[in-house]
């Protein structure tokens, strides 16, 4: 995005303090799409309805954002059994909550401060809880990993910009550069815009089912070094927007491209758990980094988040996550201690349901049996969901759609006619913004445009999430289809 | 503190990426004595203890932090009840949970997307509770408050900080200058060392306990003007660490500068329900500038802070709190609006106990009673901890520690010997810091050293809480004025 100037100050001083010329330039350089003027607008919608105004419509569908239990997905019980306890230990006497559930609490609690989950925790997190992460971590990558290099946070973000502001220096040209994807999760170009880090982007092919490319890291890296001093290299798998699963080789060639270019790697793997193509596996970036061995295993950096958010338990709203730092400067982790510990701890219920997700019900285990029901239940149904989303959208003339593989959007490609491209230009709107406000405003349908992720320059797109239950999410991509036909007609 | 300079780059490229001398430096420049070394070595020496070896106490005793559950307060049963039922509403059949709970726990899960406290809330908080913080400062002040100027937060740390970030702007002589007390709480110069603006001190009055002046903010002014903009100016009250209260004429002296000098006005009150000396009484900013009538209540721009870490409930691992702007402009307002959606949203389940608090029950209702008397039980003992504290210190000859009005802590001065701080020296530690590593080793009683928090050249403090129940704070004030007593003697 073009840097905004800060207009001059007028001659007689403005009346208030804090006003949109004076305030901080670089948060006015944030955007974030997710949560944009779409999302706005719905909800400017949802009041209207509220109040009786007719809409061709009766609700808003916010396919907006990855949000599972917004979509009516269940909580897993056993998550909630435990925590529940946590925070009121007298229902431990309630006869309905299994054995397995009440003695985990007794577990969690008799590491929480004074056994109360309203103590702080230590700052990098409650000691047993990065034990258990580091126990799931080895048990997923058959490789080493130590408590002291996991850092738990309040989501996945919250971690993500805490090591991009490790990572920021310099002034001008050697100012720190950071390698994104495009399309990227908004979260990347919002913290960079922040930080006052200069944004340096690869584009995914999507021809090739949004494949990441060697030889565009090294178009970007080159263009970027023009201009800043690339150091940092996120990736995300699987891919947001974008859904798309890497290859083990393609990470081992990331890898080589870290390690030979100097760049740190930022590997976001939220949706390790959300995997559902056939032939499409998750491969962490530590353990193809481990098993490639020396010199790559001893010397790249690298910093892998996961989250409570996305998975199969959809815990958004508790705020839980982690950072795994691989090969991190000893001195530098003291400092990255130092800096999560000014914002005291992450919320702890946040860090015990993280707890309940890496060390789950094993057989045998009274509560095993539902969890693993529960959890093969949403995962079965994402699939399925996945499945459908990429089938009903390629069936409609000018709508491409990728197939899924992982995570939880598809993120199609949608032909615009030049007269649609005329209409948004003279609203001063993204043609995919045009197009997303008029879905909302005659459907109540609400995606992100793909502007809001950044695509090649003259393609579109759109982001949805594949989270509503099956029968509706079947009715909207058939309801989206047809309004897209008819758009396309009106415009034509 | 002096600036951190960047170290030049080596000849030879260094192994890692990100190095001790990389790595962004205004982060290294950050520091927060609250856990910064003292704690680590606590942590330490609790290990050691585990581990067997011998030692001449037997318990680490944490008076760093104002960590309430963790010194063995109980929470607040109707709090836990309603937020334990959000998460696990099967237990609404649990015939021990009170109807009133159970009501309020409905009525909370409606507002959440999917009845589920796992779905992400709107930004700046859920609709429900921030009406409820609105009525909550409509009955405190008397005057009107709108949802739309109340933020919820991950603690209120993280509200202060989004504040502080808006506020900064400006390079060189023209960087965003903010005025802090000294002594403050280390959030404040953490954030300021972050986010690279100027820290500008004004001293509290320890002779008149702790008294705000506002020629000294004048002083402190007119110094800052040399060297920045100073644009911001940050009052805590009740005082963190030195629990002085405010008068409701100072407030209004205070209000009048800032109006005078244009400053945008930050009040931490997070202590405000934790008041105690007789003839002190809590005066909200908002209050005093609503009731101070134009030009000052349309013009002074205000942030006020709360958390649920403090007042009697003590809720620190949930990480709730709110901000409420006064006077903000509307289109700054937006752009809070934007950088809070970044990040998504606070923590649910703060943001639920918040609602708890601002709305407790109501006589008559069935939680009433208890309610009232665990809230009493807390306050009666903290009050009575608070005079114990001052009374004791003071017994002890070189100790001079004013009255804990409010607040949770006592910051009283000690008298250290030359001797003491030629060895202080010897060992590159702040004299203060010296006297309380000592104490922590021969004691286990782990206090924060004045220098953490800033204080008169010349003058040591150190910070304690007043949280352990009464009858262990009494052998600890006992015991940290013999361990005193022996120390100046040591080294006289």
């Amino acid at each position: 995005p073009p840097p905004v100037t800060v207009p001059p100050s007028p001659v007689t001083p403005p009346a208030r303090v804090l006003t949109p010329e004076s305030m901080n330039p670089a948060i006015r350089r944030v955007e974030y799409a997710v949560r944009g003027p779409i999302v706005t607008r719905a909800l400017e919608i949802e009041q209207e309805l509220k109040k009786g105004l007719p809409k061709p419509f009766t609700e808003v569908i916010k396919a907006n954002i990855g949000d599972a239990h917004a979509m009516g997905q269940q909580p897993i019980t056993f998550l909630r059994q435990v925590t529940a306890l946590c925070l009121c230990p007298e229902l431990m006497k309630d006869e309905s909550i299994p054995s397995d559930a009440k003695e985990r609490a007794q577990r969690l609690l008799s590491a929480c401060g004074g056994h109360s989950v309203g103590a702080y925790s230590a700052s990098p997190g409650v000691q047993m809880v990065r034990e258990n992460v580091a126990r799931y971590i080895e048990r997923r990558d058959g490789v080493p990993a130590t408590a002291d290099d996991i850092f738990l946070s309040t989501g996945a973000s919250d971690a993500i910009v805490n090591i991009l502001k490790l990572l920021v220096s310099g002034e001008g040209s050697q100012r720190t550069g950071v390698l994104i994807p495009i399309p990227q999760y908004p979260l990347y170009s919002a913290a960079l815009a922040e930080l006052e880090a200069v944004q340096v982007n690869y584009y995914l092919a999507e021809e090739r089912c949004w494949a990441l490319d060697v030889a565009e890291l090294r178009r970007a890296l080159a263009e970027g070094r023009q201009r800043c001093c690339p150091r940092v290299l996120c990736i995300i798998n699987p891919g947001n927007p974008t859904g798309q699963v890497q290859s083990r080789e393609c990470i081992e060639d990331v890898i080589k491209f870290a390690y030979e270019e100097r760049l740190f790697l930022m590997a976001d793997e939220v949706y390790q758990d959300n995997i559902y193509a056939e032939g499409s596996a998750f491969h962490s970036f530590k353990k193809v980094l481990m098993e490639m061995g020396p010199p790559y295993s001893a010397e790249v950096e690298l910093a892998s988040f996961h989250s409570i958010s996305k998975g199969f338990m959809g815990e958004c709203g508790l705020r839980g996550g982690y950072v795994e730092v691989v090969n991190m400067n000893p001195e530098v982790k003291a400092q990255l201690a130092k800096l999560v510990s000014v914002r005291l701890c992450p919320p702890v219920l946040g860090q015990l349901i993280l707890d309940t997700v890496m060390d789950p019900p094993k057989p045998g285990e009274p509560s095993y049996e539902r969890f693993q029901a529960e959890k093969e239940a949403v995962l079965g149904a994402l699939a399925e969901k996945a499945r459908l989303t990429q089938e009903i959208f390629n069936q409609t003339p000018g709508i491409h759609c990728n197939p899924v593989q992982g995570a939880m959007y598809s993120f199609p490609r949608i032909e615009l006619p030049p007269k649609a491209l005329a209409a948004a230009k003279v609203l001063g709107q993204a043609p995919d913004m045009f197009f997303c406000m008029r879905l909302l405003e005659e459907t109540g349908i609400c995606v992100v445009p793909g502007s809001g992720f950044g695509q090649k320059e003259g393609t579109f797109h759109f982001r949805m999430t594949i989270l509503p239950p099956t029968e509706k999410l079947k009715i909207l991509l058939e309801k989206l289809s047809t309004f897209y036909t008819k758009f396309v007609k009106e415009f034509s």
